[in-house]
C-alpha cells in the first residue's frame, strides 16, 4: 500500500456537529507548535481561562479545556464528583442522558432515572419529585440542550432544584454553548462540560469544563481516588490551575488549543448575546422554509434549540437516500437520527458559524430538489422563498 | 478584557515533546473539516489503520489512534486489560513506569513493581524472577523508551518471558515509535500505546494504539464493563473497527486525524528503516559535540536512546537559567530532568523531524554559547566542529 496526503472535499456541516469551521480557526490551528510549559504557551492558556469563563458565562475559577472530545468531558465531571456507593439523579429525555446513567454505573454509582419522552424537556415537577424521594442523592445530571432530538431543557430550574435538595448540578451543554442562552454561574450550576463542533465553530476534540467551588471542594474531599489518571482534576490542575508553576501532567494538544483560543476570541469579537440572537434569527428563516414545505419540526416551538432543527422524515421518504443524495449532490451533510429516532428524523444543525444566511438558502434549497425530484409529499419551490421574506421580516 | 489571535513564536523543539512538526501536517490539519461519519473519512479512517499497523511493523487487526494524548493511551490499555482484583507485574525505571502504577491501583488491581534504576533499562532477570514468584500475574507492563531519562528497554525480550509466563503485555512506546527499532508482531507485544507529538513529528493530542488478538480476546471477555466509557474499546470499536457501518461512539478530533494520517504518509515516503537510521545518525553527531565539550550522558551507551539524549548538567550551572536563555536568545527548547532528575539533567530530543543536521548544529552552537559565556567548566568552541567531522565520517 502506498498512502498519499489526504484532501477532503470542501463540504457545508449542517448535521449535529461537526459543523462548519470558521478558516479563521483552521489558520491557527496551523501555527508554528510551541512547548506545553512555553512561558508564551502559558500565558495564551490563562487567557483562554478568561475566554471560557466567558462563554460560560461563569466567575468560576475552574474553566478550562478537557484535553479529548466531549464526552470526555461527560466523564471528567462523573469520575470526579462522584464516587463508589453515591447516588445520583440523572435526567434522560435523548441519547445523552444514557450515556450520563452508564458513567454514573461505571463509577460504582446508582442512578435514579427521571425518564422524559425524547423530544420534550426534562420535566421539572418529576425532577422534584425524586430529588424528594432519594434525599441521599448526591449529584443531579441533566442535559441542557439534547443534541440527539433538539430539545431544551430549563437548565436554570433544574441547578435550582439541585441546590434546593443538596445536590451538586452536573449539565451537558455540548450543544448550547455559545448557541443559546447559557448562564453558568447566575443559574448556580456546579460542574458542566461543553464541545467545540458545536455552537463555538472549532474543530472536535476538546471539551471545555467549568467547576463551582463547591464541585471543586468535592473533588478535593474524596474519600477514593478519581478512578481515572488522565481525568483526574486533582493532577490536572497542577498544568491548568492558578499555580505560578506548572507541573507536567499530560502534553497539552497545542494546535487544537490554538484554535480553541482563536474559536473564543471570535466568540468574543461578536459578543455572546449577538451569538444567541444570530442563531435565533437563522432558526427562524429556517423554520419558515421548513413549514413552507410542510414539513414538521419534532419539538414543540417552546422547547426547541434554535442550533439543531429535528425534522420528521415524511412518510415512504427513503432517509439513507435523501442524505446521501445532499452529500454527493450539493456537498451538504445533514444529521440522521440517533437510537429510536434513526429514519424518522433529519437534525438539521445551524451551529455557530453554519448558522448564517447562505446555509439556510442552500439546505433548503437542496432539500427542496431532492425532496421533489423523489416525489416526496411536499410543497415544492417555495421552501427558499419562504425564509427570504422572514429574513425580510427581521431586518 | 479583550483578548487577540494567538500568534506564536516559531522555536526549535529539542525537548522531549512536543517537536519540531512538519509543516506538510501543520497545513493538512488546516483542511477544510467534514464529517466523522462522512464516506471520505471512513475511507482516511481505514487508511490510517494499514499506516499505522506500517508504524508499528504490526499485522495486528486493532490499529487506531485514541482520541486524546498519549496519557489516554496508556490509561486505554490498563482499563480494558485489567479487572479489579487482577495482579500486574509493572517495570519502573523512570516516570511512566509510577504513572502505570497509578493506573493499576485505580482499577482496583494489584501492581507487583520492578524496579531498576532512573537511566538504567529494565532487568530481564529480575523480571523473570518476579513472574515466576508471581504465577497469577495477569499483565507484564514496561516501557519500551523511557521519555524521562532516555534509556531503552529490550521489548523484544520482555514480550518473550511475558508470553513464557502466560502473561499479557503492555508496552510505551511513545517515544520509541517511529524513533528506535520496534516490531510489534514478531515480538508478539500485546498493547502497545504511543503519542503522535514525539517521532512522528506531529503535533500533541493522539494516542496510536494496537492490540493483539488474544489482548482483544480478553477485553471481549471481561467479567466486568470498563470502567471508563470513553475509553471503553468495546464501544470505540463500533467506530473504529472493522465493520462496514461506523456506530457513533464519540466526535472523533477530524483535523486532529488529518495531521496523524499526513505524518505517517510521511513515515512510509522515508521508509521506517530509514527514519530509525536517521535518528541513529543525528544522534551520534550531537553525541560527538557533547562529548568534545566535556558533557556526560546519563545513559550507558548501550541503553541510549537516540531520540533523547539525557545529559548531566556540570556542577554549579543553574539549570533553569540555562534552558531560559536558550529559549529567549536562540529560540531553542530543551528539556528540564523530571522528578527526582529535575536539576541535575537536561533531555535533548531529536525527534522526527527536529531530528536534523541544523538542530544538532544550533542545539550544540547555543549550548556552548551559553555555557562558555556562564563561565561553566566545559571545553568552549569545539561542540559544532566536532558535530561536523562526525558527520563528514558517516557520509
Amino acid at each position: 500500500m502506498t498512502a498519499r496526503s489526504f484532501h477532503p472535499p470542501v463540504r457545508t456541516l449542517m448535521g449535529p456537529g461537526p459543523s462548519d469551521v470558521n478558516p479563521r480557526i483552521l489558520e491557527a490551528m496551523s501555527r508554528p507548535t510551541i512547548g506545553h510549559l512555553d512561558p508564551q504557551f502559558v500565558a495564551m492558556m490563562d487567557e483562554m481561562k478568561d475566554l471560557l469563563r466567558y462563554a460560560f458565562q461563569t466567575d468560576y475559577e475552574l474553566a478550562m479545556p478537557v484535553s479529548a472530545p466531549g464526552s470526555a468531558g461527560m466523564e471528567t465531571c462523573f469520575v470526579n464528583l462522584v464516587e463508589a456507593g453515591d447516588k445520583v439523579v440523572v435526567c434522560q429525555n435523548g441519547v445523552f442522558g444514557g450515556r450520563m446513567k452508564e458513567n454514573v454505573e461505571r463509577c460504582g454509582a446508582t442512578p435514579v432515572m427521571v425518564e422524559d419522552e425524547w423530544g420534550k424537556a426534562v420535566d421539572l415537577d418529576k425532577v422534584n419529585d425524586t430529588l424528594k424521594a432519594h434525599p441521599d442523592a448526591k449529584v443531579l445530571a441533566f442535559v441542557h440542550a439534547e443534541t440527539s432530538t433538539g430539545a431544551i431543557s430549563d437548565a436554570r430550574s433544574l441547578a435550582r432544584l439541585a441546590r434546593e435538595h443538596g445536590c451538586l448540578s452536573i449539565a451537558d451543554t455540548v450543544t448550547s454553548l455559545g448557541g443559546s442562552p447559557l448562564k453558568v454561574s447566575e443559574w448556580g450550576l456546579d460542574a458542566v462540560y461543553s464541545g467545540t463542533q458545536k455552537c463555538l465553530s472549532c474543530t472536535p476534540g476538546l471539551s471545555p469544563v467549568t467547576f463551582s467551588e463547591r464541585a471543586i471542594a468535592t473533588v478535593k474531599n474524596r474519600s477514593s481516588k478519581v478512578q481515572s489518571w488522565f481525568m483526574d482534576l486533582n493532577l490536572v490542575l497542577g498544568y491548568w490551575g492558578s499555580g505560578a508553576k506548572r507541573a507536567y501532567h499530560h502534553t497539552a494538544p497545542v494546535n487544537a488549543l490554538y484554535g480553541l483560543h482563536e474559536a473564543l476570541v471570535i466568540l468574543q469579537e461578536e459578543g455572546i448575546e449577538n451569538a444567541w440572537r444570530r442563531h435565533q434569527r437563522n432558526h427562524q428563516a429556517l423554520r419558515a422554509g421548513i413549514e413552507a414545505m410542510g414539513l414538521e419540526f419534532v419539538v414543540d416551538e417552546a422547547q426547541r434549540l434554535p442550533q439543531l432543527n429535528s425534522v420528521s422524515i415524511p412518510e415512504g421518504v427513503d432517509d439513507a437516500a435523501v442524505r446521501g443524495r445532499l452529500l454527493q449532490e450539493y456537498g451538504l451533510e445533514i444529521g440522521a437520527g440517533l437510537g429510536p429516532m434513526a429514519g424518522s428524523i433529519w437534525r438539521i444543525g445551524l451551529m455557530g458559524y453554519a448558522s448564517n444566511q447562505k446555509n439556510v438558502l442552500l439546505c433548503l434549497g437542496a432539500l427542496d430538489a431532492v425532496l421533489s425530484d423523489m416525489k416526496a409529499p411536499v410543497e415544492s419551490g417555495v421552501a427558499v422563498e419562504a425564509a427570504m421574506r422572514l429574513y425580510a421580516q427581521l431586518q
